[in-house]
């Protein structure tokens, strides 16, 4: 069950992407992060490649920052030919420090400040992912101000929300992300920003959830977000051309987790979105996905060192290591579980 | 209910410390932490006080440096007269930038580095709080080789763990830290420490708990130390001199949140050592206490800024705020409850 690039060497030490990871533990020191380029610029690949082979690459995969950003990461994105998402003024300064494309920047976030909204028109960000009627407010103003034009995909609720096993439709989403798709919600907005200066509406995004281990979600998340396609060019004729399905996908962190392949996930939804295209002889709109841990996740692996045990008989056994909340949040703050090896 | 220096000013405004928080997130910007210093240095004068009048003064405060730590913060400490309790590398270094008397600091930590041991030993820290066989070998080793002695206090599960309302006893504690009351415990530990090269024993140091409002198990916990003290008198024939119980004592969150006075806390412990010491004809040993929230809790808050406000009729109302999880983890970690206020 160790990760693809993951073997045991001669020296019997565990071995990662070619490195022997207790020489590396010896020169940086512990705790230590360390990823797999190969296995990172692998997966880039598969999502690009598995986008021409069932979309006719009429697309763009944006790598979600929020996974894993340093300057590094995001001149491999770009290498790779992806786009990128950053939800913080702070991931846009990383991007831009690298050298990253602005036009291939999806700006996210349901809090942008004002600082923030400046930030990204002044870089030429080539999609504000707009949140909010006061989002959409403040952005106009500051694009008249600044003699631009923010391009702008509205976030919307689907109403659907997926789990690793199992997805839930409701009505009325209950989160803080997004235009509802009820009264005063997305149609609201859509009609609100085309008749706004400084405002190109270019399309529509949804993010249903995150470690999705079942695709399935996906199909009648594609048919809502068509479906609402096809009523803004009926209600204001008007074909948008952008359609962005977030992210969500899953990873194995432990081995009865088992996330589909890329390519079936991104074949899943490719069909999904050409079939209701096809059903409402709407032009293929530019399919957008965000994946981020399914990029980096399983190409990550932290090196502790192991230091006082304790064993208390009867009870457990203690082991400290070097590092904890720090460099690792998600078993405190999720109660996630990970499979730990000595190297 | 609004906390000591809390009142709504003739700008209506709200003030803190004499501070008006509208016109600082102005000048300083938001999130701000804003720390009442006056209403630090009472706490601090309250616990002293009342060691003084409960206990002969015969003792310590060290502020317990993890609850809130910069240079202004540790100078303050000084400055008021307390000790420091420590638990990294990090937290010993901003205590000896600010120019701490290391003789007062007390260095914790159930999985302390060779390096941040001999950063201890270096510094001439007054008490290392030794957690473990491993630790108290390391610390004979590394003392032997810097030609100086750790001064030492060993630390004990009492079999006492305090929540917020109500407290358990149990034979053997399931916990990461300290030596347990049985076999091959603090028993073994005293006597290894009693034989090694480089190692002053000085006595004995527990901690039951954080946020606890009720102080009724301090009392048993102060009788188990003490017939512990006395066990190791008549077992290994020596006197320890201190007697360090820890920290704990809770704040008020919310409004139904009952911590009892200062005051009354230090008296409760103080009279508990003073009768156990009196039925085992002990020596007062010099009384240590580690209060860290219950100085800077109640003396701290934080401002944001509300950004996106959005209504979801018949669901809930969600108000966004410029921080988040970085610079206040305890509702994401431990479901905490806050107020909020406008400024």
């Amino acid at each position: 069950m160790l990760p693809k690039t993951m073997r045991i060497n001669n020296k019997n030490h565990l071995e990662f992407g070619g490195c022997d990871l207790v020489e590396i533990a010896e020169k940086y020191g512990t705790p230590l992060y360390v990823m797999d380029e190969s296995m990172i610029r692998e997966n880039c690949r598969s999502y690009l490649q598995a986008l021409k082979s069932h979309y006719q690459g009429k697309g763009e995969i944006a790598y979600a920052a929020k996974a894993f950003l340093t300057l590094a990461m995001a001149r491999l994105v770009q290498e790779e030919g992806l786009g990128m998402d950053v939800v913080s003024g702070g991931e846009l300064f990383c991007a831009l420090k690298a050298g990253f494309d602005p036009s291939r920047l999806f700006f996210h976030g349901n809090n942008k400040s004002k600082e923030e909204l400046i930030s990204g028109l002044k870089a030429g960000v080539g999609r504000f992912v707009v949140d909010s009627f006061s989002e959409l407010d403040a952005l106009s103003v500051l694009a008249q101000e600044m003699k631009t034009t923010a391009h702008i995909l509205l976030r919307v609720k689907p109403g659907i929300e997926a789990h690793t096993h199992e997805y839930i439709k409701t009505g009325q989403e209950d989160s803080k992300f997004g235009f509802g798709l009820e009264r005063d919600g997305v149609l609201a907005a859509v009609k609100k920003a085309l008749t706004m200066k400084g405002i190109a509406l270019k399309g529509l995004h949804c993010h249903i959830g995150s470690q999705i281990l079942d695709p399935t979600p996906f199909a009648p998340t594609a048919a809502i977000m068509m479906e609402l396609l096809q009523r803004i060019r009926e209600v204001f004729g008007i074909v948008l051309e952008d359609l962005d399905l977030g992210g969500g996908m899953g990873i194995r962190y432990e081995k009865e987790d088992e996330p589909v392949p890329i390519k079936e996930f991104v074949a899943l939804v490719s069909q999904a979105v050409q079939q209701e295209a096809k059903k409402y002889n709407y032009p293929l709109p530019r399919l957008i996905l965000e994946p981020g841990r399914s990029i980096v996740g399983e190409a990550g692996i932290t090196l502790y060192r192991v230091g006082v045990i304790k064993n208390i008989p009867g009870i457990r056994k203690y082991v400290s290591v070097d590092g904890g909340m720090m460099d690792n949040i998600r078993p405190a703050l999720y109660r996630a579980k990970y499979s730990a090896v000595l190297a």
